[in-house]
């Protein structure tokens, strides 16, 4: 038995097929003609993106519009003016083709890897990718083919490339186990709108497993079982029925309201990363967006976006979500998230330093473009505007000023926006949660970002597998606090909301709809099973729960009180 | 006028007296005869170490064992045997005596100011001054001489180095001026000890300055102001006047009961370093150490202490305070105190990492060492145990019952101790604060640890000066916290106690005794001082100013008005 990452949920039970990529391997060359060199790349190049939007028409196909998405920045990498010159150069100045190419991929590699945020890191997979697809094109080689395996396939692989998973057929392949990649890969993200169980970063999973071994894979706990004994396959075939009944199940609670077990109305919003994060959002009925990061706006950019880029996108998420209501986060830059062009300083504790409202409102009018843009979008939706990392009202207040300022410039201008846009506070610092009554009175609403809440209460850093013991939501020095968040938000009046993971906890949802929780923001494939668990519990129930929770001393007394009463 | 770092209280009025360093630049040769080298470093090493053994003496004399002590660095860093076998080696491999000395003690200064606590960053300027030393020595060069200046001299240099301090003759120096250090430098310290008023860090002040200019130190606010206007000058005199006698008036609190305005007991303690320390805090009429910070004994040593020695500093501590509480916190590790030997991974985030009580019960036989010498310690003494950085109640619980096991492992050694030992907590994360009832039923004392809470609570680095706006007890969610913290304790009936700087802040004084605060733990010059305005508050008084204060909503606001109300 191997254990992984457990990247896309189900069963899978087949046969192995183990895929060794190509030696791409070269020993460098001084070419006499560069010209002739860089003819040569430019041929691997127009091969790779032939190839890749062929794969992305596919994929449109078979997985939908977000994963197909996923291939694009294959294109953007391949065709890089930025990385095209350094190739070019470096052929100029007498390296191969191979070299070159090598190079300038590995500098970008490099460069992802190395960021703190896994989402960012990730991006480093698809470099390697079209490093991978340019390289075997050069060398004449080919690259895994996963697009005519037998029924009932177990695919295993070193790493599961974005191209690779691209010419998957998903009516044959029962299972996926790599040997990296991480919840937030691309693979993973693909995994899972293919629906094909996946269980990624098992250590030598290549070698250890061989092709034609029955193989289960266990996407939901991350498990990989080689050559099960009998009652081990027949436990795993009924799991795997009882799984796609459930599913089937939750189709069930597609296109329902959201209410509480005794019909109190709730709203079950989608975190979305990018505007065609929205049209997936819609696909698995969310009834609005609870987050919009405007992150990828900044960080796909060479420079900052303009405040009509920054508007078309905002204004796309607005269009598609018709009258539902939008939340779009303002820049959360800092901590993990580093933008080169800023030129922030490095910091010795990036989570306490100078990240989000802070840098935004010491950059009045580098926010003010952003703030200009969320306003022109809200004539076009139902869009509100929240501030991240707020610990003080000032900031509140700062911000609100500079929203009035912007409203002013446009009355000036003659641009349509909604004059009630409403301007909201994430709830993820201790010291917000201190002060959630003071903030309530100038915010229109909360959203609780769960993921920093518990690593400033707890301090502990999320990234940190040393403290990652005392990482955890059920704690209950971070239950108080939801509790008084929630509690202060809702008698002051205004929606408070939850945006981080925690939200979609099937343990905690009864525990927060009793604190009096009525947003709920969670990624889009968690939607519906997030509306049938909110629909199994009265508030009496849930109060009850509550009620004896509250009373645990300890992470683990909660966790297994929740775990006993969970339906 | 010119800003700096108000690093000693005070004003000086007085004429400037410039002093510039010798320039200590040579050419490196490679000498013939490197027996001959050696013996000349040698000379060097021992004429430096006799001055300075001279120095200390006559430190001694004039301001007390706590500066003297500080020489005491200068001689371990001449005589360390690591430095010598560099230096001995560099001689040995061609180098002359200069360059060797040089590289060896700029590696080591380099090590130091790369640090990212203070406190170790400032014994950088340590090691600079011995280099300095024995460079000057072996160059022929005189080091900047203040030990014969004339009366009223403002002293202006580059670097105040501690042998520069030892050497002046504090009955002629009004006041300090320097480019570098910070308030907690050792050239800081001594001119606190010497009660000479000094403003450093001043950039420039040498150039900006010139020898027999009319200078006014305002080492209260950090000023600097050269040819002073009649009435500037008139009005620092007065100032200076009414310090000299409110100085004089603090002299009448010593040998006092600490008592509130309305007579209520609260007990005055002191936060030490080293066990030299107790001396200074029974000088400054202290009640007793309510912060005892352990990690000296880990980070002067070049591995772990053994439960000897760590009993024998435990042990002096104790003896020196007789029957006075003494608290001593168990090793906080990790944040921004390294210990190299200890092999700790660097962190991305280090103050939410692998630190303090996590990093001792995670190496419980390590942990065990420290906690069976601090037993061993309460034989002798009023010794209570303080756990860092506690977030859980599984932490108490843990170190309490490792605590049960060192008393068995003594009672079976038939050591003494005592079995009544006091175990409590720091509350310095925000975490500590939401479960404080919790902690109290399992802990004998709180003592608050502001400067961990603040920035915890605040998100922000004490260190980072581009969210040092952010940084202050006067935050409305500080307040708050520090609220809950001590009205929960003393509901609960144990004491507590404030280690933290802001413990010492006049302003805030009222208000932790209006919540209930029966412990304030400051740095010993500020007992008397403490002792001042703790008496000058009723309960009355103290409670309407705090109920006007917790209204504010902004930490302006609440500064304003407790500057309003300060007596």
């Amino acid at each position: 038995m191997f254990e992984g990452v457990n990247a896309s949920d189900g069963y899978g039970i087949g046969v192995a097929q183990v895929a060794v990529a190509p030696d791409l391997s070269f020993t460098p060359t001084k070419p006499e003609d560069p010209e002739a060199e860089k003819a040569r790349y430019n041929e691997a190049l127009a091969k790779f993106i032939d190839q890749t939007n062929k794969q992305i028409e596919r994929m449109k196909q078979s997985v939908g519009e977000e994963a197909a998405a996923i291939m694009g920045a294959h294109i953007e990498f391949a065709e890089d003016e930025g990385i095209k010159d350094m190739v070019n150069g470096s052929i100029d100045s007498g390296m191969c083709a191979e070299q070159a190419v090598s190079e300038a991929y590995d500098m970008y590699f490099n460069m992802f890897s190395n960021m703190d945020d896994e989402l960012f890191r990730e991006r480093a997979a698809d470099v390697a990718d079209v490093k991978t697809g340019l390289l075997a094109d050069l060398l004449g080689k080919q690259v895994v083919d996963l697009s005519s395996l037998p029924e009932n396939s177990i695919v295993v692989v070193e790493e599961l490339t974005p191209s690779m998973t691209a010419d998957i057929d998903k009516e044959n392949v029962a299972g996926i186990v790599t040997e990296t990649g991480g919840r937030t890969s691309h693979s993973a993200i693909i995994a899972r709108a293919l629906e094909i169980p996946a269980v990624l970063s098992v250590a030598d999973a290549t070698k250890n497993i061989k092709s034609g071994e029955m193989v289960i894979v266990d996407g939901t706990l991350g498990k990989v079982i080689n050559n099960p004994e009998d009652d081990v396959l027949e436990n795993y075939r009924a799991k795997a029925k009882s799984y796609a009944e459930e599913k089937a199940a939750l189709e069930a609670y597609r296109g329902k309201e959201t209410v509480t077990g005794d019909g109190e109305k709730v709203l079950l919003v989608a975190n979305i990363g990018n505007p065609d994060d929205a049209n997936v959002a819609a696909e698995h009925d969310a009834e609005g967006v609870g987050l919009f990061r405007s992150e990828f706006l900044f960080m796909d950019a060479k420079e900052l976006p303009t405040e009509d880029e920054q508007f078309a996108a905002y204004q796309k998420v607005a269009l598609r979500m018709k009258d539902e209501p939008v939340i779009i986060r303002t820049l959360d830059v800092g901590g993990d998230k580093e933008i080169p062009y800023l030129n922030l300083q490095k910091e010795d504790n990036p989570f306490m330093g100078f990240r989000a409202v802070r840098y935004c409102l010491n950059n009045p009018e580098q926010y003010k473009v952003q703030l200009t843009a969320l306003l022109r979008a809200s004539a076009f939706g139902d869009v509100k505007i929240m501030l991240p990392l707020v610990t003080t009202l000032d900031e509140v207040r700062q911000a609100k000023a500079l929203v009035e300022e912007c409203k002013k410039e446009l009355d000036e201008r003659g641009v349509a926006y909604n004059k009630d846009i409403e301007v909201g506070t994430m709830i993820e610092t201790p010291a917000a949660s201190l002060i959630a009554d003071d903030l309530a009175e100038e915010c229109d609403f909360f959203s609780i970002g769960t993921n920093d809440l518990i690593g400033y209460t707890m301090c502990a850093d999320r990234g940190n597998d040393r403290v990652s013991y005392l990482y955890t939501v059920y704690q209950p020095a971070v239950l108080r606090s939801l509790k008084r968040i929630i509690e202060t938000g809702r008698a002051k009046g205004i929606m408070v909301g939850m945006c981080g993971e925690a939200a979609a906890d099937p343990l905690l949802i009864p525990v927060l709809l009793s604190f009096g929780l009525n947003e709920f923001s969670v990624s889009a494939p968690s939607i519906l099973r997030t509306r049938k668990i909110i629909s199994e519990w009265s508030k009496e129930e849930a109060d009850a729960l509550t009620e004896k929770v509250m009373k645990c001393k300890t992470a683990t007394e909660v966790k297994v009180m929740l775990q006993a009463a969970q339906k």
